[in-house]
């Protein structure tokens, strides 16, 4: 059979039948309104969106393309492979292939009638080199950045993304569960932490956890147990773990878990692109007090930080605050990291990225809004010793928060 | 106990106990010699790298910092964390803490007595932003891109690396027939997929597969089962697989896989960074004819692959021969994916990263070289109705070739 033939008569119900959410036209729709009021606001024509994720947020495909957005007028999605597929995910109305990059501005005059003069790009994370072969292929235009008005667009969540986002919280409470059931002694972090993929994959996460960075890699298997969880690692976070290599020194490691140690599990999940980061401590045995009483500390800050989200609070308050709790409770030299090395936040933006806005930390200065989704994750550090926390996603809602991550707080203990 | 004390007394033992290599000095010292050459034949005096693989290789560590690389004089790697770790993991002499970005030209001013007047940059991956960064600090430097100079160093392995990369290929081996135990029929692909990074991990993969891309994400659980196998998506691939939703639209499906369907299972180790890539066929009893004379077929077309590497073959040769075979063979339309579909290689270079040189591709006329290693992956594929392959990673010796990833090629059936 003829592969576009099988693809037009076959995709959609084969892709819907086996779990495929498409994103709704309107849903598109209001996302390109909001786009475009920043893109007036800064005077841009056009924005050429090349990242993954933007362009997924703003067409509904992940196909390998372009997507250029006009203050006015249609947008069009260019896509290199695969074109068919990305007519069926894509709700726009203008998807065309794209043989060559440097058939770009063809492709863009026709469908538009001219070039732009003021174009926007991704300047966070387009590649230098792409940036000069724009250059040439658009002589004349000037550049302009546009990653904080995708980023301020994306940060506020519809209820479309914030349904995706409670199914992958749903992935995660019941892969935590399963956990309960496959942790036992003599494992190693690494070996818990493939069993809680599995469990994951099973339940439907997607894999891939997502970061807007060039170095900065995500994944799911953080299983730090015992003096594991006192190493500090690249990452920023109050503690990386071992991992398994110079390669790989993040995360879960060949370490064996033994009784009575805190197991740290920071196991974010996927689905449908959106991102749900959740913290549990799980014990074999009852764990060592000291562990228990600073994981009731965690909780105490996660309890603080609840209680101050709502819209128009400010986020670099909210994270100052814990730090005076954080040091009333006795806990100054281990909250957030060993002295010298503690992170700044105490939360972060997540949806398609784990680091979206806003960001509940030092330098960031503004007011939750309703639709914002973050993580809170209170956690404390002894060097040699081991590490607890306590991880939810939250979404801010007209008069407070919905929790997204249902799964009760309780030491997971077995 | 404080955390620089702990770092210093106790990670050492304790890592290389659980399982770590760290780069011995004369392997980054020959590295470093060869990255030199290039360097001086293009008249760059010095080369900030700061991408993560790029100085994995060139320092032995994955801390986040930035390696400076002068012509002569000694390397400096700037660490922004975690500094005691990098000290451990990097047997360079100078590694310091870099507190921001801003002290970059004052610590290399103290370190080299200068600042560089031509610097080198990864331009195919650092962000625009950054870029404009350094030209900030910089006031003066003529920037110059280097990622041509550190992937053709990188494309040459040493014995050091084959070893990792052999290890990367036993821990595939290991999996793969770990797979043929746990194959069930009813089971989906993901759930099949789940299963087999699970045991990969047991056996030592590190979970994440790198490639050099912007947008471009690897992963392994590609695990394509029937007409999942004919589907294309985004990737550079003959077939992508149905995936699990828009935002992930490759690799295994929810798809259950049945008796008699081709399962085409293509799965990336990591060991140290360093990769096998490896594909083979499953079947749950016997499969259908079409489907095991199709493998026969890339069985054919790899050997013929194998007859002609050694060093001197021109790459594009290669890949141009495996088009006229499988024409002869009766496969012109199906080869590497279904018409108008189809890719261009039949090989891709392999070790830190998924995309390294050389490419058996068209347009890629050069000779392979003793010590360069790559991925052989004949695909074919039926639309609507399967796809069929096998894959091996090889490494370039004096006079041929030797198999990195040593499992037997026979279907694997249960």
């Amino acid at each position: 059979m003829n592969y576009q033939d099988w693809v037009q008569l076959e995709l959609e119900d084969l892709s819907t039948s086996l779990g495929f959410h498409y994103t709704p036209k309107e849903e598109v729709a209001g996302r390109l309104t909001r786009l475009r009021s920043g893109m007036k606001n800064k005077g841009i024509e056009a924005f050429l969106v090349v990242q993954k994720m933007d362009y997924y947020y703003l067409s509904g495909s992940t196909q390998n393309g372009i997507l250029f957005v006009p203050l006015e007028g249609k947008p069009l999605l260019m896509v290199k492979r695969e074109v068919e597929r990305a007519r069926l995910e894509s709700p726009l109305e203008e998807v065309v292939e794209l043989k060559s990059i440097r058939d770009l501005p063809s492709l863009i005059q026709d469908h538009w009638g001219r070039l732009p003069q003021t174009l926007g790009l991704e300047l966070d994370v387009l590649p230098v080199n792409d940036y000069f072969k724009y250059e040439s292929l658009f002589p004349g235009a000037r550049f302009m950045d546009t990653s904080l008005i995708i980023r301020d667009t994306r940060k506020i969540k519809s209820p479309f993304e914030i349904d995706l986002m409670k199914m992958a919280g749903e992935i995660g409470r019941k892969t935590y569960q399963k956990g309960r059931e496959m942790l036992k002694e003599g494992m190693t972090e690494i070996e818990f932490g493939g069993l809680l993929e599995a469990a994951a994959k099973m339940y439907g996460h997607e894999g891939i956890l997502r970061v807007r960075s060039l170095n900065y890699e995500a994944y799911s298997w953080h299983v730090l147990s015992g003096s594991s969880g006192g190493i500090v690692s690249q990452s920023d976070s109050p503690m990386g773990g071992l991992g398994l290599s110079p390669a790989f020194p993040v995360g879960a490691s060949r370490k064996v878990m033994k009784a009575h140690e805190p197991i740290l599990v920071d196991f974010g999940t996927c689905y449908h692109g959106y991102q749900a980061d959740e913290t549990r401590m799980f014990s074999i045995g009852e764990m060592e007090d000291k562990f228990i009483d600073a994981y009731k500390v965690c909780q105490e800050i996660h309890d603080a930080v609840l209680e101050e989200t709502r819209p128009g609070t400010d986020c670099e308050a909210i994270f100052q605050h814990t730090l005076q709790l954080a040091e009333k409770l006795g806990y100054k030299n281990s909250y957030l990291g060993p002295p010298g090395l503690q992170t700044r936040f105490i939360g972060h933006g997540i949806g398609l990225e784990l680091n979206e806005f806003p960001f509940l930390s030092q330098g960031h200065s503004y007011p939750l809004e309703e639709g914002m989704t973050f993580a809170i994750e209170p956690k404390i550090v002894f060097p040699g010793e081991g590490s607890v926390g306590l991880e939810n996603t939250v979404v801010v809602t007209q008069d407070g928060y919905d929790i997204l991550t249902p799964l009760e707080h309780d030491i997971l203990k077995v």
